[in-house]
């Protein structure tokens, strides 16, 4: 596979024209900011979290986003209930593992929905991914990012014990399959101080895994264009708030000629 | 009624000296933009769900604005609570039917408010309205708003059934009372790709209805002020995240001249 | 004790160094904007809330701050339970009191958290300290700020009766242990147009205590570094929405020569 700038703007294009329903149960923090990076990209953003109706909802969505950031029991039951039927659907599902290794509630809840749901793709950063795997490694809250080697080696251990796409956010991303790695190396420290960056990103894995059934290909294409939409905005930003307006703007904006010109992919 | 643009900044002047009290129960995803909202166009809201308090904060409120975008079942009860005390008080209810039709949860759970607490407002899109009535249409999520001659006459009907003002809002604004009709054409299309500025139309209404018994008239007016600063933000905004800036800060900064030279009323 | 700039930017480059871990428990309405403010000024926020996680949760944070601005019956368990984690862990706890006195539910709320858990900071605006005190004075809704001289006695009783610093916020802001006053006369009207800086302040307050034990100077410093943000902020924000957007940039990038010059502090 060889991902090029032609490619992910066509992929934009089918989103913008199909603007494919991407259901959200995610973190309430993030809410906000991920309806509205998707709302840019051109996907139709829904959030919905009670039991009673996330069947019904999973039934008109193309992609289900799964965030535990903010975690509770009901909302986890809900969870495991709308990735049965995106199963049974034939939809991808995304995990956001936030926080995993800060508590114990957090790991084994997503460990849950791995083991039961088999998402298409996990997205995390290197000590979310790490604790995903096994106990052996600690996170400092939500943000730790600190990537290593091992970090590698264990998204690949998950990718094929789970048989799905792994992405190892950070100043690069890794998305990893298997054996096959690819590596994104666009984005902008800046966009670490702002919230829910990451959130966003899965969202728009979301959005592309929606239009995209070469889950690999879609997860690079959305890491690339948050990471390209980042560069811009933090070139035009003073500081973490307007960092965040920029972001929105340009994401909405995001021209072919942009990302011909910034792509940085290795595979 | 004739409503110009001296009458609605008229009503402003109310609102700003008044910081009448909007209590809102409504969804995760806009609270914030609603908030900020009604703070910039000078009421004082609140947001508070526990049903051991509502009735307490209905209290100090002088209107009520229900929102059903991300319920559960603890909101629903505390919804129809509050409701049931603004009847009791004799404030007005503004509901907003978020993504009725999209699952049987939410058309029964509109429905059910509708029924039992008499809201003075309803706005909605054409399909949420729509799909209020009857079953007979469906909704891809939550942001369909395809408009048809048949969502004005199921507005009427709605009206008509249920007593109330209903907002059916799209690029052009139709607010409906019985066979009264009033079009509002304010308004940019920018603002589909901000998400909850819908949610925000519902607030406003629930500012101006605190200060305004014609409720008509407060629609239009919350309608109107919507759309002219939606269209100055508009004119200075490059993409829906400077959108969102803008749009709080021209309708905290809405002058009598704006409005007048913007203002497009069909009655 | 005397408080200088010099201090104040000791204490944020010890923030941006150390990362210090917040743990909130907040409202629904201003997470993003907390989240945020914490990013901005060098923390690591997190947001849980949970009972089967926050124990753990406060284990790996350097403060925890409750925020009581959308109450829920479990919600209010889990405030207790990690307040009674981070009493045992010796981490400081800071209230803020959002909406005491609007209802009893709140009221009720907020006194048992201070009878069982007494946090080392309370911040919230002049009614909502002089309610929680006692039920002699009656809030409209949140932002009822007027200070009178009864709010600094009745802020007095509060300090000495808990044992711990009280702020009362406004125009001026008060901060309070037993007998000692100190002032801090930074800030602009316009941050009361934009939801949730109160809420902000308090995080902050969380930020700074999480590296200064001296939790008088921990909130001084934290109130005069909003109230310089929101200065700075006002200058450039022709709204409510701008003045959001500059407050994240100026608070992320906030001089030590800025606090020099702007710092209004009265001992």
């Amino acid at each position: 596979m060889k991902i090029n700038a032609v490619e992910i703007y066509k992929s934009i294009e089918v989103i913008r024209h199909q603007a494919p329903v991407v259901h959200n149960i995610t973190n309430y923090v993030v809410m906000n900011n991920t309806a509205n990076a998707l709302l840019a990209i051109g996907a139709s953003p829904v959030m919905a979290h009670a039991p009673e109706e996330v069947e019904e909802m999973v039934n008109i969505a193309s992609s289900l986003v799964i965030n535990i950031g903010t975690l509770s029991e009901r909302w986890i039951y809900s969870m495991l209930k709308a990735a049965a039927q995106a199963r049974k659907n034939g939809i991808p599902v995304i995990l956001d593992p936030v926080g995993v290794g800060a508590t114990s509630y957090r790991t084994q809840t997503a460990r849950e929905l791995i083991a039961t749901d088999s998402p298409a793709i996990i997205r995390g950063n290197a000590s979310e991914i790490m604790a995903l795997y096994d106990d052996k490694t600690k996170t400092k809250g939500v943000d730790s990012a600190a990537l290593s080697d091992d970090a590698i080696t264990i998204a690949q251990k998950l990718s094929e014990t789970y048989n799905c796409v792994v992405c190892v956010s950070g100043a690069t991303d890794y998305i990893i399959e298997g054996k096959q790695i690819v590596k994104v190396n666009n984005g902008h420290p800046l966009m670490t101080r702002v919230t829910g960056l990451g959130c966003t990103a899965s969202a728009l894995c979301g959005a592309f895994a929606a239009v995209e059934k070469d889950y690999v290909a879609a997860t690079v294409k959305a890491m690339a264009v948050m990471g390209i939409a980042g560069e811009i905005a933090a070139e035009k930003a003073v500081g973490p708030g307007s960092m965040q307006m920029h972001f929105l703007d340009h994401l909405y904006r995001l021209s072919e000629a942009e990302i011909t010109s910034r792509l940085k992919i290795e595979e």
